[in-house]
């Protein structure tokens, strides 16, 4: 994935709008949450086992739904200068020494 | 982001753990949920002006926290074969089409 | 607020619409948290200035979804045998501790 | 649930330890959000058979956060002027009307 070029667009994207003024580092983290539902929400009466076997349509609102919640996190990141890639590899390392493997 | 490589890293991960069984899409979609609560938290009694002025400690935090949600993204769109990049690409030209710039 | 009735009542409807099947103490923990963000969409891009002085029909809204969640409320302390009163009476209790008054 | 008792004592709460400043509706319904979630961490890995039997300590937790959703409920209720039981009793009906028995 090409963050840069994504983080371009979507800065871009949110100037032409005027949105910036709403995108507290507060309110896009209360948008990140509210998708985060919208996506539990698809899944909220289904048993796990009927989980693995979504219909067409329902994997194409999860692939909506998590496309929103990652356009969020990349808002989230420009605007406190975090390079996503580098903390997504940190925890993967904390996380092995947190849980070790059997 | 070499996101095939972080998603080979995360298969390992979870295999060598064992924690296959429990990675239902239902219990990824509430982790991921749960975790971008515990990114909310940080910012729940700050204002809005505070929010944009974190301490390093509080950026770490959220660094962390962004980095849970999104290895919960990836272990999603693994798990049920979503291309994460077409995915936020194919959003945003969604997202253009709702919301035409002025 | 009657408890005893209100919890009688759900109980009814919820066997007339067999409904009871779905509801896990798992899934309603799940439902619950999808409408507390529910709650919270009605107020994420406002400022906190703005959420005080809410329209009649953004008042409305929040009474539906706050009803929602206590429904949800209710119907996990059915499951659970937790008696609600005492649950929060207790739970001010252990807050006065914590939070001592200046 | 004696409710105007309880408000009353939420009041006091707030006021001694000068927390009214952090009460807008706003924060209220973020912090309802993130109590919500933490409820939902204690199921997030059980299966729903499992949800069904909780330990001691977990029936105890729950309870905990349960509360402390209710705790929020009511302060964002006493900040809207919103009568809980007859928004309660309302969304019933209502939801008699929505999903009629069979």
């Amino acid at each position: 994935m090409d963050l840069k070029s994504i983080e371009q667009t979507l800065t871009t994207f949110s100037e032409k709008r005027d949105w910036d003024k709403f995108h507290s580092p507060k309110n896009l983290a209360i948008a990140l949450s509210v998708e985060a539902s919208e996506l539990l929400e698809i899944f909220q009466w289904l048993t796990e086992e009927q989980s693995q076997k979504l219909s067409q349509e329902q994997i194409q609102h999860t692939e909506e739904e998590i496309a929103d919640i990652v356009i969020y996190v990349l808002n989230l990141c420009r605007k406190l200068n975090i390079d996503l890639e580098q903390a997504v590899l940190k925890k993967i390392d904390l996380n092995a020494t947190k849980y070790p493997a059997k």
